[in-house]
């Protein structure tokens, strides 16, 4: 866990504070706060708090629209990897004083989108005027103890799977970072939605899950690390990746690793299932908005080892890649070109 | 309500989002919103969220451990005024990127400090890299259905406390918007308490509640603004503000009267009981850290009436001191200068 910078942060700030008894998860090991609920006995609170601040300022964001989204998304994403049933969101909005009233507006209907899409409505807020955009959404739901899902349990052998195709964050980050105009990725295409369905379903199911907004290979080599366990995936970017954005990837000639491995996800679950549920999950999730993925299978040993379609077995090392953005300071041009120098030496183009 | 600037900004918020059939309280209404809990009949989940960076921003605070003892505080006495319970606090932490680490660990002490004053647990978090320091506090807690307190129910001869004396807040934020010096009013003397323990007694027995966060006089003109009664307010100094506020303002020569008309609040309760009820709360409220103190009753006229020392009656309107942050654009010299204008045309300098 210590080999990333972030796990390392997060310690330092948990260090900082002592623990409720009532809580029911050890820090890192659940995408939500889990807290059990005197007069509710077998339910347990889940509570998740979450900034969009850093993907405005480097410019990932510039439509009012889509801040208030993912805002709203983000949140509720960490009540669906617990399997939680949302109770509402609040949020509190950091806008410049004097700023256009669009702006606002605009905010607030994402928010509300976001919400609504999902029968899910905002319960009160903060609103402050501070230089740069500062948006915090919190959900807060309930959760069957005995059902709980964490980031914690996976077994060799279980099937691993996502809700659906991933990268759509990371092409957008890709698109912005790299200057490209708004058509290559338009960014009202960005519009990931929280799996609360199937988080629902995965109650009692699942043996992990964990969501994908910091990219889909950081958070598979985030379940490995808690779980010591990792993945062995058949590398098939067609199954893996969205077909807008592999699209993308050859409009641009950008390499499609890059929308796996990229720090800029969606609100997809990766999840882990027993083999011997398999079948019982694709039954349950014939409500779902997607299509579940099988992407691959948990082995023995820590590693997210990626299957050629030659045969060879590329084993990647996340690490490098994801405390990228901390040795980078900042230095977006000294990020990418590190990133794709540290990809590159995977070797994968023979598959994209 | 509409006189007031900020509920305009609210109402414009509020109007975006729709809003869930479970919660219990209308906007404005309470300082925590109030949501019904499916699996726990007769409680209410109380939830609030709080951000700290206009104080920051405005060099109110320097010291990174009152950061962090205000985010956290800020919270939960919004919990506190609804007679919730907390079971923890949720916390979301900007810093600069690449900061001098005694920032985040003076921020982790303060939020660490504050909430083991009161017996509660940070139970999670997010932390951002952004240009100015932000902080935002999210407390949740339950309260019986029955017995929770909101900002509206109040009657004609109810008797009017505030928790504790007032006028911390605003003589820090005098002081340092004035340039003196610290010692004039130290920082670390700044370490406001929420009154869990008051709102818990008060469950039942308040007939309307508010924080003094925002300065206990605009505190006063909301309730009024929503409940359609005012108040008449004996006008002694020495009841109403904190000890080392009077000193202050002798010292400095500054009239009392902006101690609790500013904008600068800390976190007392401001709550009203029926007349009959009186005997009742000076029973409960031993084990009160602080003494309640009567400051006051609730009169039919929706007004805010001081009775001065000579038997002269000052209405004074706080709505152009409330909107004046807005109206000053940010400009502290021109918002001390009118503030301090409006304000003397009360003429209650014969008191202080």
């Amino acid at each position: 866990m210590d080999d990333i910078t972030e796990n390392v942060a997060i310690d330092a700030w948990v260090k900082a504070f002592s623990r409720s008894r009532a809580q029911a998860n050890a820090p890192h090991e659940a995408d939500a706060e889990l807290i059990e609920l005197s007069g509710a006995p077998g339910q347990l609170l889940a509570i998740t708090i979450d900034t969009v601040a850093e993907e405005i300022e480097a410019g990932l964001y510039s439509d009012p629209y889509t801040m208030g989204w993912v805002t709203a998304m983000a949140s509720l994403s960490d009540l669906a990897a617990v399997g939680a049933e949302p109770l509402g969101v609040v949020v509190s909005a950091s806008v410049p004083a004097g700023c256009d009233p669009a702006l606002v507006e605009g905010i607030g209907r994402g928010i509300e989108d976001a919400c609504r899409s999902l029968g899910v409505h905002v319960l009160g807020g903060d609103s402050n005027a501070t230089p740069a955009i500062s948006l915090t959404g919190c959900a807060v739901g309930l959760v069957p103890e005995d059902e709980v899902i964490t980031r914690r349990g996976l077994a060799v052998g279980d099937a691993l799977f996502l809700t659906g195709p991933c990268g759509t964050g990371n092409a957008l980050g890709l698109a912005r970072l790299g200057g490209l105009p708004n058509e290559f990725y338009p960014e009202a295409r960005y519009r990931p939605s929280a799996r609360l369905a199937a988080g629902r379903n995965l109650r009692g199911r699942a043996t992990a899950c964990m969501d994908t907004s910091d990219g889909v290979l950081a958070t598979l080599d985030q379940l490995m690390r808690l779980n010591g366990h990792g993945f062995e995936i058949p590398c098939d970017w067609s199954r893996l990746i969205d077909a807008s954005v592999l699209a993308f990837c050859d409009e641009t000639g950008t390499p499609a690793w890059m929308m796996l491995a990229g720090p800029h996800g969606e609100f997809e679950l990766a999840f882990t299932v027993a083999a011997c549920d398999e079948e019982d999950l694709s039954l349950v999730a014939g409500d779902w908005p997607t299509r579940p993925i099988r992407i691959g299978t948990v082995q023995e040993r820590p590693a997210i080892t990626l299957v050629l379609g030659s045969g060879r077995r590329a084993d990647i090392d996340m690490a490098p890649l994801r405390n990228l953005l901390d040795t980078a300071g900042g230095d977006f041009t000294r990020y990418l070109r590190e990133f794709k120098e540290l990809g590159s030496a995977w070797k994968l183009d023979e598959q994209s």
